[in-house]
């Protein structure tokens, strides 16, 4: 063996450490935070405890529909005698499962039957022409003879990739391991198999008093998460057991949606797949809901339901690190309320100084100007909490940086406009726009 | 001295360039390019030669509005005869400047009167009350007053923070100085002292053959660059030697501006203070451009200069690194063109897919949806340069990946929706959406 030449080899090291050295020095600077496995708004204490909704059972299997080792399609049988009612997205583009959903409800059922809603993820059945159609026509028809409904009551949901077709022989061959093990106590299986990228599954519920008992609420979401990556897509199903009658249940949704769902926005990209689902089975001991206190009390517990599963989708909003409450009071109209709103929550600007914790209230001056809607500068006030920040045209005499760059640190702000202008009010709730946003949406799709 | 233990030191050496390498392999991926001083889509051979325009001198200074060691104020001088022309950020909460700008412009003077135009970066004078008016009174009093101007013939622009109070007696202090450095040809130096934080100076000219002489056309901008940092704010300043009267030129400018700045987006923000003025010396020895073919190819060469310079502050977009023409054909009305067009060039979604390099067509079907323009979708194609990815509902039986990733290498692309819906169309130039913005945008002030 050849005596080794320790000088020698401690030059090379030498040189070899200067070296990596030198390259540590010119390394990038991290600029984003690490990926993190669940939001930083994520519920603290996980999903929630729901109740069962008596008439309702869930069942959710691996059928590999893009990606093999996971749950990617979900079932859920609704007792005989359910009403159903929907809201869905209002793209022109819309998927074929959104189409045939909205057709179906349009649709007079015989009160009897029971109803079912599968959901797929993985691909999103948009854009798919003809196919689509078939496709959609496929799982449903499937569904609807292994449970022996009509096929007008199998509503269907899928998310994921779009403009390729959805291999539906692989959804269809597995109907009769999803009816086989169908569980009233599923909610949280299908929670999570009803994800795609998002980071946790989310749940709400509500527990309301009827006539001769109680009525139960429970629902759960998907919301800006991607599959391959493509659009973020919602969906949403919420289960009751109250009696009440179809046309009302639907009325309700319409009347609730406007203040809840239509009143998010991650980053103002509008899914072709977007779907709310609320069905009530009937299997309540309580009267059947009809108008007086106990509607009022029921919709607005469907309403907090609602609000409750809609904040969650913004908490789980693409690279979200702050939920922002969005506040317009006295614009001259609803329509301006919304734009000054929307306009705000949307802002590139305003959404990466939330990021920064920048309490940059000149670029909130800059969203309400380019909303269109009625405004005047000297009538203008913005607070941050309950910090004034700007008012009469001008910075508040009461405004202390320190104390606003403080609160701009705190995982949940609320910044209130007050336009001045009349009596209209809107709120919407956003998130902040980081570089996590531009990393998950920038990758080329794998 | 000791006799080195060489066989020691190398184990040492060794030991500590493994813990380099340890270092180095979690050192953080470069998710962000290298702050570059020059946008990678600036013109490749600098600021373009622009011709003296006759009648138009430029100064600039150092007035330490904000930072010290810059040029931060800008002169202008309109020689007597000039007419001016403007449009103006449509903002409801636009400066106090931009509102006196659009005072003055209503106001009738005398043809031989001359003009100024006083520009300042680093205070934006917006949402400053009552005091940010009289700061525009004291500048454009003490500019009328140097140069023996009417006040109503003297414009000014700020751009920079808002909601401070500008430090105007710092400008007015150097007034003198400003026109004792009047140059006929310091349209460059101009060009950089309007720079906030633009990576380069903006410049565009055209000739245009009139009656009995040349007329010339040449204009400067500053774009999507920040100050503290704040809003993007756009200003750009054209002149020409056309003998023109003052109806005609306005006319023409609000004509050509729908095509050229209002056809272009970086992050779908509007300044407060975004102006265009458009002055004509009528120092040409050409005849005056009236109605007939003379008045068409005039119209037609400030078009050019206009649209170039809206392009160079796309380019210049915070961030950008790739420029992209959306075209959108066939539109069933003029409105629903440009709403679909904005609703593809503001979208994240489409504007990340962009930055990363992915033929993404998904994200425009989804953009087309959400505009609430008419869309079918069986009638719907779209392309990326010559190639169709989508249309009759479905992928393009010619598409190939493999080329549509290609073509995204590029620093330009075209993307081209044909709605089918009827004979509307619209151009709109917009930029992707990089780390970069974010980096920007989410620094706190300093």
């Amino acid at each position: 063996m050849a005596k080794t030449d320790w000088k020698a080899e401690a030059k090379t090291l030498k040189k070899k450490l200067n070296k990596a050295k030198a390259r540590l020095d010119t390394a990038p600077v991290a600029t984003t935070a690490k990926v993190k496995t669940v939001s930083p708004l994520a519920p603290k204490n996980g999903f929630p405890a729901l109740p069962d909704i008596a008439g309702v059972e869930f069942a959710a299997v691996e059928a590999g529909v893009r990606y093999a080792g996971r749950t990617d399609v979900t079932l859920i049988r609704l007792a005989g005698g359910t009403a159903v009612a929907g809201v869905f997205t209002r793209s022109s583009t819309r998927s074929a499962s959104v189409l045939d959903c909205q057709a179906k409800l349009k649709v007079d059922v015989p009160r009897g039957a029971g109803a079912a809603i599968l959901v797929n993820s993985g691909n999103s059945n948009a854009f798919t022409g003809r196919a689509g159609v078939r496709s959609v026509e496929a799982v449903t028809g499937a569904v609807a003879s292994a449970m022996d409904l009509p096929q007008s009551r199998v509503f269907s949901s899928s998310t994921g990739v779009i403009g390729e077709p959805l291999p539906h022989d692989r959804i269809v061959a597995k109907v009769n391991d999803l009816v086989t093990g169908l569980d009233p106590r599923g909610i949280e299986m299908a929670a999570r198999a009803i994800m795609t990228t998002d980071t946790f599954p989310k749940g709400a519920s509500a527990i309301v008093q009827g006539e001769g008992g109680e009525i139960r609420i429970a629902g759960i979401a998907k919301g800006s998460g991607m599959i391959a990556p493509d659009m973020a897509t919602m969906l949403v199903y919420i289960f009751t057991d109250a009696k009440i009658a179809p046309a009302r249940l639907q009325a309700m949704l319409s009347r609730q949606v406007d203040n809840t769902f239509n009143a998010i926005t991650v980053d103002s990209d509008t899914s072709t797949s977007d779907s709310l689902i609320l069905a009530a089975t009937g299997k309540s001991a309580a009267a059947e809901v009809k108008a007086g206190p106990v509607a009022a009390a029921f919709e607005a517990a469907l309403k907090g339901v609602m609000l409750d599963l809609a904040q969650q989708v913004v908490k789980d909003g693409e690279g979200a690190t702050k939920f922002v409450e969005v506040r317009v009071t006295r614009a001259a109209t609803p329509e301006d309320a919304h734009r000054v709103a929307m306009a705000i929550a949307n802002s590139p600007l305003v959404k990466t100084a939330i990021a920064g914790e920048d309490p940059n209230w000149g670029r909130i001056v800059m969203a309400v100007g380019k909303s269109g809607a009625a405004a005047d500068r000297d009538k203008l006030k913005i607070s941050l909490g309950d910090m004034v920040l700007a008012e009469k045209g001008w910075r508040s005499p009461s405004y202390s940086e320190e104390d606003a760059a403080a609160y701009m640190k705190r995982d949940e702000l609320v910044l209130t406009v007050d336009l001045g202008m009349g009596r209209a009010a809107r709120t919407v709730w956003t998130c902040d726009l980081t570089h996590r946003y531009i990393d998950i949406n920038a990758d080329y799709r794998s």
